[in-house]
């Protein structure tokens, strides 16, 4: 039995109608319910049947009372559902002429497989809306007081993932080439083969000594937060004994969390650095 | 005289209050205002003040009636406050006890100049939140029906500026290795400079014909698509009187679009190419 639909009530607009066998792909952003967009919001308010990964959040699911939950994530020790068995069901669900909400965490694109979802679901004639989400390597960083761009560190950011379907290090991937494109590299799943990988970054003349974070969890009440450098990522990663999920973060941008720490300064701790940098915006004398 | 507040009717939780004095840096996402976030609902239905950007849209901010709506961002032909204006302006409201609420487009950290804001408000003593934003180098694309990551293409994705705070083509960017570097290549605010930027991509041996798109304001109405490759792009850009904003995307994930099109296909025309990269995963006899 299923319970009460949920009306969303959404401020005036013209909100699309998830339609019977319809699927909307959407990213939930990276764990704060609040992170989740309004389009998010409106689609659980809606869905008949909501399949869900791993990190996406209880709270944000309790949005919709009235929908069967499916979990299609991995989970420590759980097995996982292999990518074809998860289109295959939602080919399935919208072909019964459910109204199918696909929620996976983060942004469906951000190494999100949900490009490969939406192409099967294309390929079988299901109609396929996208929903975008916030990239934990963008606003998980943020909730550690890490800008991915910031004046005077890049004008250039690179996104990674620490392993790929085999589970191994993308061999695709030119370690040397980020390490001279970007200031700031972000990686995704990059928990396992950090020792792997902080090597090739050291190999490709980026410092020991560079600063890196590590954000586990993040925008949760669970959130964690190392500040290590290149050259000790691997061996601090050990000594904290932290865990995956996590967003690994390399080069000067991770020093602005010395000053823009905005979670712990509402809890009340002082910013530890006005100026982390070494230079001001000048506004400092005359206001 | 300002308009009755709004109380925004959020979905059960324990939604955050914006305490006078405060300022809320909040990213709106890049367009749409579906792909607002829950946080920057709230914030709208609480502010007392909202200082915005130009792409911030007018739908969005009809949503904070009874705020003080203040214009700060660059608009073709107006002169543009600058940065340490705009910074001088939140402190100025925020001493005086106002709830604040800046609303930038797309995400703050994401060549937004949100860690200098934040910063000069914590040097200041402004206590600070910050809710991140969709950045339209991945949810813009994403309504172009293109992933920033896709398996086959990349495990990388470079995010680039293409001018700097002169208006010129950033100088710290080493192009050559942000070509060998990442596979997907987005570049943000490179109409003007998209000749150098091109022929430096080309330079460091990406190909004349790859696969290039273009995506004016993105996930508005006015959302335009232009599709074309690294040797064609500038004069395609001038043939077709494009404006900006623009988010460019250089890459094989480009393709993507041809299957992925969920909004043209929403409004009935049919994908144009199954498997545009020339595999499937394996689900199209079986299902």
């Amino acid at each position: 039995m299923h319970k009460e639909r949920m009306t969303p009530k959404l401020p005036p607009h013209n909100w699309p109608t998830i339609e019977p066998g319809w699927v909307w792909l959407c990213g939930a952003g990276p764990g704060d319910p609040g992170l989740l967009t309004l389009h998010a919001l409106n689609a659980l308010g809606q869905a008949d049947v909501v399949v869900y990964d791993a990190l996406v959040q209880e709270a944000i699911l309790d949005w919709a009372p009235q929908a069967e939950h499916i979990y299609a994530g991995k989970r420590g020790g759980k097995p996982s559902p292999q990518q074809r068995d998860i289109s295959l069901r939602l080919i399935e669900l919208a072909r019964a002429g459910k109204r199918v909400l696909r929620l996976k965490g983060g942004d469906p694109f951000v190494f999100g497989r949900g490009g490969e979802e939406a192409q099967t679901l294309i390929q079988h004639e299901i109609p396929v809306r996208i929903i975008p989400g916030i990239s934990a390597g963008i606003g998980g960083l943020a909730y550690a007081g890490i800008p991915v761009t910031h004046r005077d560190v890049n004008q250039s950011v690179t996104f990674v993932t620490g392993h790929d379907q085999s589970g191994n290090t993308p061999s695709s991937l030119d370690w040397a080439a980020i390490a001279k494109g970007s200031q700031v590299i972000v990686i995704y799943m990059g928990m396992k083969h950090i020792g792997q990988i902080s090597a090739a970054l050291i190999a490709a003349g980026r410092p020991m000594s560079e600063p890196v974070a590590v954000v586990t969890t993040a925008t949760t009440a669970e959130q964690q937060v190392l500040e290590t450098t290149l050259g000790s990522i691997e061996a601090d990663i050990t000594n904290a004994k932290l865990e995956p999920p996590a967003i690994i973060c390399v080069g000067r941008a991770v020093l602005m969390r010395q000053v823009l720490d905005w979670q712990s300064q509402a809890a009340g701790a002082p910013p530890r650095n006005l100026d982390p940098l070494g230079r001001d915006d000048g506004t400092a004398a005359s206001a």
